[in-house]
């Protein structure tokens, strides 16, 4: 018996969060192959999953930063290593869930890996507690679906698949909620407004290797983009000092807003490849992308396919 | 719509026709993605997969040597590109369902990618039709579990576990046998004896790459190994003839008697990474190995570690 590791992707949203969380809870209740769980997280969580913990009375995850060599892990949300906590390489990985593009991954031995292209890590979550035998509560229902929300923007995102529709109807039918108003109103506890900009670029970013340059993709969700359109400047600096700070090549910011249905995307250092892939030019205000909500499927999917 | 082609490994085994079979019938069933499957072969079938797919009257599945650029696959039972069809980095992986380590496998957008670590891809594949809604048909039943039994050699390889355990007694309820029993009479249809020297060495043989080198890992399974030791000399010249015809630098020839539970291993080539890897040496008649049975647990998975 040994205790296995379960945390999302840094600068966790609240699909990495939600998804460790629930996926740990559900392993243990099932006592799958006989080891305990323990949900953690690579990084301060956002306000709608520390409210919506602190609501159901639930601990947040353990912030870790590394891990021991031989480490049990399982990965919720990502894959690749540029994304995930330091040491893993010398972790052993037991399984991963995930709904992204598979990165550079080889192990020695067979393991629990589970990709599907949902809309949202938790919409895996729910099916596999199914595949476990377990009957969710109305709690876990809640958090997974408030999951599922934020990562399809409200089923809106292009990654949005009909399984995630039916799953979050379901869930939506156990917790007594509409999915779409629910979402809403677990979006709208975020601190709107007072973001400062190293605040907007480093909310959700990961890092990318698109031929061989370190390339950091980020992704700011509001709505109403007027306030960060008129602090370009202060937004590039701060995205120089952040892709200087983690050693990139470039960096792309898109700037989401949800309720226009689009993205303003910023460029900085190296970026030919997502000049390639996205079809644009490193404009100083950034370019408006109308219909680009998802920084997976229509920002990085063909910026790693440009190369 | 597209079609997509559904295979398992070149060299196929029972788990890689019995996987293609049914997994692109269920997806059929439920009109997946959209798309319509057809399950494909990358070579003759085992003799065991013919009679039983004769017995149901269902057409043996296509055998392919190549696929076209852009076409859509769906891998079973296998992930790696040196074991699967010619031409797949230009296909589109849609998916895979497979039960082995991860090779160096990388996507620019996220697939559907199902790998666990139990004995079969066969099991998986039962698990699927639950998560797709399907309940399986008496024929759909048997030809799982037939390759459930083959691939963990009637439940006692060391890859087996509960879930395979568990699935397989209720697939043999549902077929009205009991697995084990049903097992040995499949394996039993296997032409005995009658394998020349190369068809030993060829019948179930897969590419590895440890440490940069191309090593090929055979498995001959019989029930009775004295006759395969009576034609060392012979097996060993078959050895190096199918190393050179596939630009290989070594090669393992694993003789696996299912009775005495155990293999005779032979080596030829460069064979350091395996030497190190099982801790054995390159003696004339082999090593006894005890205890076993397991191609991918036992001998493939020591010799990627040991690198």
């Amino acid at each position: 018996m040994a205790n296995v590791l379960v945390f999302g992707h840094q600068n966790p949203d609240n699909d990495a969060i939600m998804s460790a969380v629930v996926l740990s809870q559900l392993l243990n209740q099932v006592e799958y192959a006989g080891n305990t769980y323990e949900a953690c997280a690579l990084g301060q969580l956002p306000a709608e999953s520390a409210k919506l913990l602190a609501d159901a009375g639930i601990a947040e995850p353990r912030v870790i930063e590394s891990v021991e060599a031989g480490q049990l892990v399982v990965l919720t949300d990502h894959n690749e290593s540029a994304q995930s906590v330091a040491g893993l390489k010398d972790a052993t990985v037991f399984g991963v869930v995930d709904h992204h593009r598979i990165g550079d991954f080889e192990t020695a031995g067979p393991l629990h890996y589970i990709c599907l292209p949902w809309g949202s890590s938790c919409t895996i979550v729910t099916k596999l507690a199914g595949v476990l035998g377990v009957e969710l509560s109305d709690v876990q229902a809640k958090l997974l679906l408030s999951a599922m929300m934020t990562d399809t923007l409200m089923l809106k995102s292009p990654t949005t698949t009909d399984v995630d529709r039916a799953v979050a109807a379901k869930l939506g039918e156990q917790v007594g909620v509409d999915p779409v108003k629910f979402g809403m109103e677990v979006f709208l506890t975020r601190p709107s407004g007072s973001f400062t900009a190293a605040e907007m670029v480093g909310n959700d970013i990961k890092m990318f290797e698109p031929a061989g340059k370190k390339l950091l993709i980020g992704q700011y969700e509001t709505v109403d983009k007027s306030r960060a359109l008129g602090m370009i400047d202060e937004i590039r600096e701060a995205m120089r000092a952040y892709a200087a700070e983690k050693g990139a090549d470039g960096i792309v910011l898109c700037i989401t807003d949800i309720m226009e249905e689009g993205s303003q995307v910023l460029l900085e250092g190296e970026t030919e490849a997502a000049q390639k892939g996205l079809g644009i030019a490193d404009e100083h205000d950034g370019v408006w992308m109308p219909g680009v909500l998802s920084r997976k499927k229509q920002v990085a999917a063909p910026i790693m396919a440009a190369c």
